[in-house]
């Protein structure tokens, strides 16, 4: 059986992922791709990449035009997709990769996104510790799944196994990433020009401001740091590569742990997990040897000097950061093999 | 009087960036400009942007050639230099952009190069707070300078002034670095290939044992920080510019410090200086900003949550990381004027 | 039945490619990679981003080696394969990806090469319009296959049609690409370290000297054109990205064609080919419409001030400029369904 | 004596680089700046490269504020100078960074812009060929100059003296640029963000619709070619670098002229041109290599058996191909030394 499938914002850079991954699902149908501006015209007018969609033409973002379908994602701006979801009552899977259903906690979201909190739906990161399990089995049967944000899932996917097992310090992390331009969006900022961009890195959102902070102390909470002792210093850093995370995460070390102990820790977190890779001791990734691919890939070193371990996270913001967690997710909620049309390998050089 | 120059190392990417700034320096005269196996060779088919310098030829890098100047710069792989220096006894000033003479630490120097000592010189960068002062007193009409790491003279900036108030606590400092791969030279090697660095992060020397962080520990401590309770996390990060480093550094809050407090001890320390910047609060750079520029740039954030003071730090690490605080303490070893020849204007975008 | 394949040379971009398309072909198994200096390692050492081979080690590249395999990749540097050709005389299939056995003429390689010409293979572009027909057809059955040069089959399918149909004047082609560093291989070389290429334009082998100009010619004379009448003005220039081709060719109107005379050219040549595809009129690609997908792009336009039509075509080098050559053409020749395991979508942005 | 200047649209690209080459300029002091959304704000908010004038605050674009100085430099979109220089009757100098009063064809005019066809004023390209002499003589006194477009004066140097001299056709020119998106602007457009423009390469204006195009016919004119018989096929193709145009431009070669007479042509139009370089035979500029620069740097090659000379011109877009042009015409026109605040090296790598 074909699943008839719904995407909105499918001018932009997440949905445009969205669609590149369902066009090599075999139990899916992209039916409708909808946009804002854009609708009347053909998708590959704006996603040329398409190829194989060049049957589809956008229409407009509307409750009615996503209704009707067996899944819908929603690739749209932040505090957009509450105007849809009461229109999709009766569709078996929505799948949101914007902000609004991440956040459990009230607080959280008065303080980094304001006005009305949205219910929280299941969260789209399949392989994250979670009391003792992972957070894969909170997505079986789920119909509601809010895809992560890239930057927090990368960080979280990063430290949660330390976390966990009690060998590093939740207290005092500190994150700086450099990230590509295209986790912004594909809106005409004049900040985002490639003039801009080009042969400069830019640092932004310092000293505390972002919001995926929130959310990495929610992943790092669930998989058992204490919920009030979770403490984040966040910087990500622009550099000009249109996608990818390079994320090095830093946490002391707890509770005298060994090395092999501390290393134990994500083995047996990420042995069996098809899309988190621990690489050999010594040898850390490149965002280039994850690009298209839904992979996180982790280089993990222990610092004595330092007191701290470090973890070397790399990921590609659309994919697994976006996209590929949300299909992921998809196929995990449906009951379908979760590694459907999902890439392990990269597109390198 | 013009004072007559030589520089060693001239084909390369730090010979090129001196060359570059004495070019437009009004006392002295580039008489003897030298290199290994392009010996022979036009210095324009080296450096074909340096046309004002279009009628000198690359000779032979021996001590014969370099002596005879008055001043001579050494912009050769770490190690070299020792060769030379024996043999430049009589010259009045020889400035070493090499490793060789920064630290003062045997046992550093073991642990990070190995090999015999050299001496330790005036270390080349003026504006660092040391024992209540600034490292500028100690290059007054010295006559062997050590030229700072490039990354290690940035992180030292970043946090020196913090340290010397007591405002942060220099016991864990963790530093991540955006760098471009002009700092690590012109040899052909397989992972600085443009393929290889072209939309991408790369992640090297994690863990503590990139050989700048005894060079930083070795400022802090003068700057006032106990020299045995430094403690660094560092890791530099290839991003897809060719110039430039963009430093986030941070540390734990000191002392119960206040906002006005730290802020304040930043602003006292760089208040007077032409080439170290302090952006308004809220305000951080790019390393477009400071491209071709004499200039550390930058911006201080307090993160409360998380009980850190951020410093993001831009810098050229070509000028003010190389050749820029070579020629600066040049200017200030001979008693000219700390700024001349040195851009304060940057190149963007 | 699943065919048993070896590819030498696995440890640079061309080898890297063709086993990134393998790794998703249903009928073959990449049973042996060979490399020189790099056997006895990983593959993934040399290739992180292809997971799915983690099982391979790299051998030596030796003629014992590669024998045994019913299809053999070389992705040798140039003038390397006539020591294994003899070697596997027994190979049903063998794959050069280098440029030994891609010219007919001994002129042309004397010229260009030098040294004793080896035997023309067939030519792996199955698209190109030949005596009436498509090269195709001489690849059905192949045994022996030399894949095109990028540049070459990039201008080749740019003009092929227009010269066939005798809409353009192949004897004064002028044709300017701008092109990624991949093309040229992962030697390490100064001229292509980052900070070479890193926001800046080079020209390379301007004025006639690019090896692929003679390969281009005999394309060109085996669609139509006199052998004795085709004149290519051909520049390279290297730009930063790692991937890709723009190339735009332009050549005079002949015969008075028309507008849709010319145009008809085009979309005749290409309306059946999954590969090749014309843009509608007034659009042209980019390089990043066609990454990681085996397609050259074609945008056409028809400029009577000039007297010229202008075609600029898109293509990944690594792809449809090579690794997809080469598989497209192994299809074909063995009877697989010739679209098996070629991406007709790109990775973008 | 100091020049009072103003400078208009100073919050972009091309009036922030008039102002990096002004603020080293001894005999003019900048005294007003001006802008039109971000009035009242400090240059630096728009400029932080520009510490030196971080006294200036942006004023808004208005008659009043531009008049009452000795030197008015406008950068502004096309169309808005007409608005300005009626009030400016007075100033002694205005010099236009835009196309406005460039074209002296009102035909071209109307083909290429439409709309009331303004003054042509005296372009700004002091170098190219004119009726045997140079241009340098029509802007000795000048009070009103059109600075140049940067396209435009990089291919008109690039084969104005070949056109000169006899040796080149001028009846089948094709151009092929390789240009950065700073040429473009600081406006927010979707297709010029980073994401759009990073790893790849996109074309733009294909097929002889570009406007520098009746420029370059104009500047060729001048030259001595025929008005009637001047046919340029013109391709931009932008890639991912912030500045530069990497020009490569070919024409026939013209009645039988030699290989020396060819090269004589070029040498003996800028043997004495302190900023355009030809480079010697066999070697071609990059665009690092002018970085920064007000420099053309041309390489020539003669294609025999394409019957072609190529010229491939290397131009910073922001320098010579406009700013530097606006000042060294300032220079000339005022009787200052045509070399005052115009670099001559380059920033590199």
């Amino acid at each position: 059986m074909t699943l008839s499938v719904a995407v909105s914002g499918a001018s932009g850079y997440a949905g445009g992922e969205i669609l590149r991954l369902l066009a090599a699902h075999p139990d899916v149908e992209v039916r409708t791709v909808t946009a804002h501006s854009s609708a009347g015209q053909p998708l590959v007018a704006h996603q040329p990449h398409l190829r194989s969609l060049a049957h589809l033409e956008l229409r407009a973002t509307t409750p009615e035009v996503l209704a009707g379908h067996d899944v819908v994602f929603l690739a749209l701006p932040h505090g957009q997709s509450a105007q849809y979801t009461a229109a999709l009552a009766d569709t078996p899977l929505v799948i949101d990769a914007g902000a609004d259903h991440r956040l459990t906690s009230p607080d959280d979201w008065a303080a980094f996104y304001g006005g009305e909190h949205p219910e929280p739906w299941a969260y789209g990161v399949p392989e994250l510790t979670i009391d003792g399990g992972k957070q894969r089995e909170h997505l079986r049967g789920a119909t509601r799944i809010a895809a992560p944000g890239c930057n927090a899932s990368t960080v979280a996917l990063s430290l949660a196994p330390g976390v966990a097992a009690g060998v590093i310090d939740a207290g005092d992390i500190v994150s700086v990433l450099a990230v590509g331009p295209s986790g912004a969006g594909k809106a005409a900022k004049t900040n985002l020009l490639a003039s801009e961009i080009l042969g400069t890195a830019n640092p932004y959102a310092v000293g505390g401001t972002h919001r995926h902070i929130p959310e990495i102390r929610q992943a790092l909470a669930a998989a058992g740091a204490p919920a009030d002792g979770i403490r984040i210093s966040f910087t990500p850093v622009l550099v000009p590569m249109a996608r990818g995370i390079l994320a090095t995460s830093t946490a002391p070390i707890a509770g005298g742990a060994s090395d092999a102990e501390i290393r134990a820790a994500w083995e047996a977190a990420y042995a069996d997990e098809p899309f988190v890779e621990l690489l050999p001791s010594g040898t850390f990734p490149r965002t280039a040897d994850v690009l298209g691919a839904n992979i996180a890939s982790l280089g993990l070193a222990i610092d004595r000097a330092a007191n701290r371990v470090i973890v070397v996270a790399a990921v590609d913001n659309l994919v697994k950061g976006t996209a590929g967690a949300a299909v992921q997710s998809m196929n995990i909620a449906l009951g379908l093999a979760e590694t459907t049309a999902l890439p392990v390998n990269g597109v390198a050089p």
